[in-house]
């Protein structure tokens, strides 16, 4: 494309004209493509798509069939509103928010009915105000209420939901006559709406947020897996060093961990929600899962800092002198990385299949004893040795800290010109600070210093 | 309490109704106790919750004005809802939410008229059947829209509104004759509604996303600021090895900073929609703000691995030798720790006082320096020593990965005990794998391994 535009860029106006229609083209085609992907990567969101269209074409029938219509009258609207606003993709998600839209419903109709009760003992002219007065003060409580964490994680939309139909029955109670009708309309068509969700949702294809989360936990694992079996083989096996680790897929997988905690943390409140299915009962240990989820952030970290460290080494060019100290250590890595990887596969696929095994902590300890190896090759006569070796990391790990507050200056300064914060007055010049890996490596990151 | 619980315990029945009340006072203490705090932590959520009670009575005037009233019909009530609906915490937000409304009514509307011109040519029979083929198509093709990254972060809630109006508006036409004039009401209503909503939330005591990001991302440098400095003063200064770190409040502060993407990413969405307010015009760099965190998570994994591998040391008691290298490495990482600490307080006010200032950089080059000064300790001639520190480090890193570990299998070994996962039939024997750290030490995790 872009040559194209290249040798057409002189020849006038014409000839831009199909270049123009054959560039949206090319873009609808990537959006196609795009789209494809999507669907192609989970085909349940082709599924659940096709759902909310079902749920809403049978709460169309409502409208169709005559009696029921007649029964129900312009409240029907309520339905669609329902089905629009609660389906949800996971099942979880559709009945956290039906049951808090039904429950809410059913509480602020009867605040509401008592508050048209109270106020109409004020009279006519009082009885608005006294309305207000109420609204005013329901609304910024509930409000307020959505700020304590317990209540904003599960029963957030059930809050807004108590908020509207209260407002909308007390504010309608002076005009409609018929209020109570209209509390028990709603009511009624809020529950049809909630039934066609909950069916469409959980017996047409459903997507169980429990299961989920279930996988999504075994794959993190098996993310850092991938990193610490390809580390064992690539860096520490036998090639190592032999060429650069860049753009090895294995090095990138695990990083998607280290953010996973928002997506985890929302699956599993949905997953309270669910009834028991296939493998999972009502009660499952949902909390659990979040807790495993933590620890394996924590182990990410480690990783990322590993991750870090080696990539700064590989920049460095170092003298290899084959050190057999070197080579020991060398082998005790590779033989640490890679059975803690197995270790990690054993538990995801523990989790896969629910049935626990003991191979991890077998794994595990075979890493232990190679780690503890390695300690063992500073004899430990030699305290000295050993104390050089915890102070010397110690510091490596503390500059690869100083090494991380490099970006950080640079992104700040780049935010300081986009954003044009106050420079001070007096004239700059551009120096450099040397990134610690290496002395011969030219500078990453320009700083610029004061005259 | 609880005393008092247990000297009541014999005493029957009536002596336990004065116990329950005082225990349901107790109880409501408490959580009044809470509300207070959250109101304390942050005024503006009082001020929120006043506005949206504020926003909601202006909407209800509507109802008591009788012209307008008149003129709107019960659609009135698209206003109330809209208000609801709508009003966010931040202006952003309410922003967003209002004009994807507004605009995702508007287009639905003017859609669903299509739809009912078209689907009167197919006579009386075909257009209920026609109109349910479009709901279906537009609903699932819109919700499968929903999937696609771009749209799922700025157009959800518009696409949600639009399925709902096109919905409505479509198979009300079915029944309601006056179509145009619903449309007319709906979207007058909705408009008064996001009209009120953005007065509301911009003009009185307005919340700035954008500004609460700005200070979200000085308040995350901040926090790693306050580790760096701690530890330069408590773990690597004088005072070295004195005491415990353990129950530090400084070493926990940075913890935050790991899981803060979810909260950037939302407030860099909301603040995009923002006009510009204050120090902030209307096209700010938000996307540098996003940046910056992502290169402060970073930093904050390596400070993890740092703390993770200094709190194993601490565990561990090891012999401690006055060693001359040992005491210089920790010279340096005092001079390391704080300077980077200064680094990052001095970018934290450069932001927060958005005045760009070189200070950062000059504090940098002298931990950097600090950490050359580690590396000129072992004399260059002596690369064999220098390899052994540098295979040391990886060595030490990769322990902590495999330490990292443990936790992970004592989590997942839980899930299966609670969640009853399968065990192996044949017997078990309890072993323990050491950690890692010390020999001395008990086993920390306890991991079953088959006979």
């Amino acid at each position: 494309m872009d040559s194209a535009a290249g040798t057409n860029e002189k020849v006038g106006f014409n000839s831009w004209c199909p270049f123009l229609i054959s560039d949206s083209i090319q873009k609808l085609k990537e959006f196609a493509q795009k789209i494809k992907k999507i669907g192609k990567d989970d085909p349940r969101r082709v599924f659940h798509s096709l759902k909310v269209g079902l749920a809403l074409t049978l709460i169309s029938i409502f409208y169709y069939i005559n009696p029921l219509f007649h029964g129900l009258g312009t409240s029907t609207m309520w339905a669609v509103l329902t089905v629009v606003v609660v389906m949800e993709y996971t099942v979880g998600g559709t009945l956290s928010k039906g049951l808090n839209r039904a429950f809410a419903t059913l509480l602020a109709g009867a605040l509401g009915l008592g508050a048209h009760h109270l106020a109409a003992l004020a009279g006519d002219k009082g009885e608005p105000i006294l309305l207000g007065v109420f609204v005013f003060m329901l609304a910024a409580m509930a409000t307020f209420s959505r700020f304590v964490p317990e209540i904003k994680a599960r029963y957030d939309y059930g809050v807004t939901i108590f908020i509207l139909t209260f407002s909308l029955v007390a504010v309608s109670s002076y005009r409609v006559e018929e209020l109570i009708k209209l509390a028990h309309q709603r009511l009624s068509t809020v529950a049809i709406g909630v039934a066609t969700c909950l069916c469409t949702s959980m017996f047409v294809f459903p997507v169980w947020a429990g299961e989920d989360l279930h996988m999504l936990v075994a794959a993190n694992l098996d993310k850092l897996a991938c990193f610490l079996e390809g580390m064992g083989v690539e860096y520490f096996g036998e090639k190592m060093e032999s060429g650069s680790l860049e753009g090895k897929s294995f090095l990138q997988s695990y990083k998607t961990v280290l953010n996973s905690k928002a997506t985890e943390d929302s699956l599993a409140n949905f997953a309270r929600w669910e009834p028991g299915h296939g493998r999972f009962g009502f009660r499952h240990p949902w909390n659990q899962y979040l807790k495993i989820g933590a620890v394996t952030r924590t182990c990410a970290c480690s990783i990322e800092a590993l991750n870090a460290y080696i990539s700064t080494l590989q920049q460095s060019h170092q003298t290899t002198t084959d050190l057999e100290f070197k080579q020991k250590v060398q082998a005790a890595c590779a033989e640490m990385s890679k059975e803690t990887g197995k270790a990690l596969v054993e538990l995801a696929t523990s989790i896969r299949e629910m049935k626990w095994s003991s191979t991890a902590g077998k794994h595990l300890a075979m890493a232990t004893e190679a780690a503890c190896r390695v300690k063992a090759l500073v004899p430990t006569e030699n305290s000295t040795l050993l104390e050089v070796l915890v102070s010397a990391t110690t510091a490596s790990l503390l500059t690869e800290v100083v090494r991380c507050t490099n970006p950080i200056i640079a992104s700040v300064e780049e935010l300081s010109r986009l954003a044009e914060f106050k420079w001070p007055e007096h004239g700059r010049k551009a120096g450099a600070v040397k990134p610690i890996a290496s002395a011969e490596s030219p500078p990453q990151v320009v700083i610029v210093i004061e005259k």
